[in-house]
């Protein structure tokens, strides 16, 4: 009971400013491995500590904080990919910071400032390769997963937004400035010179994007005007086309105050659940015909709109002033099921993979909370100064994430 | 180097006989855990070899078998699932054995005879249990997943078979004997005593079952009659309904050489991808409906049909005497891409999660191959005695499986 007694709690861990890792707490240093270490990583998830530019190690079995890991820069808007053998977590910074950690040994094993402003990343299909979309200076870096050598440099004069990871060895990712969709195919021999795809005139200002979770459709939102710009990779012959005309600030110009996150989208039983940009509803789509065919009305602007993984449940969380609020309908139903309160800021939500638990980050509160998805129950509390996103690994085995 | 070349196939290992475990090749046992076994577990395969009670795991990223562990008893209809960590691997053997593997160190942790003739088994989705289906004495039979000791015995005078996992902690299964499916339920405070809701009269001889991907759906095929027996279990009140009423052997009695494996279904794209029985097809069903929408020819009789994650390609392998070919067809134009000749005895696949490279079991030329899923190539060939299933650790995070 003594490394839980230890370890419960974030906020033991910070006291001890010299600690960088679990091992060290517990005095088992070796020349060897110490056995703490010797662990299956199925069961970790990494969370970002956005204000302090750390993160936490989470054993979600014995749901604890196990590890904190300082260092990692500028964290503010935060996201992370795994490596296929889940050991190795690859964190995109603000400050163009891309930083691989080793989630066993909690240790930063590379670093790399690699643009001045960047806005995420992708793992490729195989695992061996990282791409950066970078604000500034524009473009995309891709990195040797190994050890985070450069690759490949993608200059395209633009900011890119909405990277994302395809079947095939490819990535895909939209140039905010000039409206573009470009595909980086990297199943050629040389991993520096990709084969480029260029799509044109998508639409104004794409500035997020989704991948469907089949990896089929890749689907761009639009800031300068309605409605979404979808490509059908399995067809990219057939070229860009915009879906979902209403979707966006519409007739009205509403106030926006966040802009909903693209990867959110929950997909669920041939039906897509859509946040509706700045309107308090969530749209439920055919994602077969991509036409809207039902509309939720929800407490305020949503942010996450989020499937359980068996698509029974879709959880919502909304943009300030609705921030602390969590509302879970019936996917078949579409009634709600239960409307929680977490606290102030609740920003991501991270669902166990086989759906029993989720996992979400109290902001204002400096918590994270662990709810039962069938009682609702808040099982756990962790101390985390302004947590943001929660990573399982299990994303290490998914297309797009 | 030196690893590759002690390590390249699984031939060497056994000539070694008494080595278990690669540290112990390598030399490197130290008081503390071997470097060597420090890693994650996200990118580990368990392959089993049927005729010598072996178990044999395969880093899928090396491309290489890393362990060899004996000792597990009779494995000639063996499968296993995951723990939530991904570090044991609980393996069902035809013997009633069930053993618990730790692919960390290679080593068993806990074995147990559970009955006589066992046939499968699942684990639950919060991992703490492992179901146990029993041909004799019949019956199901639930463990601790952390150190197998029973927690509930479910006695029913039947054979039991289709166990799967399914949300909100419940196991459902099908009894050959009486023609029944049961559903128990462990959400429950006592272990001991899961509530068990029975549904009888399904039909005659339930001989096999799936689950969705989703957890939604039941099906279990039926040896004595035409038809499956479909269970909504978002609708458990509505009962048991008969779907697909031609499926089976149909109004002429073929020679079934084996019957298909249902948990091999594919779906993708609203549409399952089905084995007929004792005919050379493949049925297409639409999963909203459960009604046939179409065939797709084939080169024998199909035993296992699954898709590539993507859901963009269907592959398939046949019963004796075609056992040495796999066909690979479009899911959309239903055409074929590719006629594979592996060998011998295609007994199993496994796809990568990303689905980029796919693991087959040859078990007549002792071989493990792994073919690329875009230019089918076979990329590497390993030893290894008459192989059969290969299960990946993703599988750790699906329902189902």
């Amino acid at each position: 009971m003594k490394r839980r007694a230890l370890l419960n709690g974030f906020g033991a861990l910070i006291g001890a400013s010299a600690l960088t890792s679990c091992a060290q707490i517990q005095g088992q240093q070796t020349s060897a491995v110490p056995q703490s270490q010797l662990r299956g990583t199925g069961d970790l998830a990494v969370a970002i500590a956005r204000a302090d530019g750390r993160v936490a190690v989470i054993d979600t079995t014995e749901q604890q904080i196990i590890a904190d890991i300082p260092g990692i820069g500028d964290l503010s808007h935060a996201s992370l990919v795994y490596s296929r053998d889940a050991r190795y977590a690859f964190v995109f910074g603000r400050d163009g910071g891309l930083t691989r950690i080793d989630i066993l040994t909690h240790q930063i094993t590379h670093r790399v400032i690699q643009g001045g402003n960047s806005i995420g990343g992708a793992i490729s299909q195989d695992g061996t390769l990282i791409a950066v979309s970078n604000y500034k200076p524009g473009g995309v870096k891709v990195f040797n997963s190994q050890d985070l050598t450069l690759v490949a440099d993608i200059p395209c004069e633009s900011k890119t937004v909405g990277l994302v990871d395809a079947p095939g060895q490819r990535f895909v990712f939209s140039l905010w400035d000039k409206g573009e969709i470009w595909i980086a195919d990297f199943s050629g021999n040389d991993q520096s010179k990709p084969d480029i795809t260029k799509f044109e005139n998508i639409g104004r200002n794409p500035y997020d994007a989704l991948i469907t979770p089949d990896g089929r459709y890749y689907m761009a939102g639009l800031f300068g005007e309605d409605g979404m710009a979808q490509l059908d990779l399995w067809h990219p012959e057939k070229g860009v086309r915009r879906v979902l005309p209403n979707y966006g600030r519409g007739e009205k110009k509403l106030p926006v105050y966040k802009m909903p996150h693209l990867e959110g989208w929950a997909i669920a039983g041939g039906r897509a659940f859509v946040p509706a940009v700045g309107r308090h509803e969530v749209l439920i789509l055919d994602t077969n015909s991509w036409e809207e065919v039902g509309r939720i009305p929800v407490l305020g602007q949503p942010v996450f709109v989020m499937s359980r993984p068996d698509g029974r449940q879709i959880w919502v969380n909304f943009a300030h002033p609705d921030n602390s609020n969590i509302q879970v309908f019936d996917s078949e139903t579409l009634e709600q099921i239960v409307h929680l309160k977490p606290g102030p800021g609740v920003l991501h939500m991270e669902f166990a993979p086989r759906g029993e638990k989720v996992w979400m980050s109290v902001r204002d509160s400096h918590e994270i909370h662990l709810y039962d998805t069938t009682t609702f129950e808040l099982q756990t509390q962790l101390s985390l100064p302004s947590p943001s996103g929660i990573f399982m690994t299990a994303r290490a085995h998914k297309i797009g994430l």
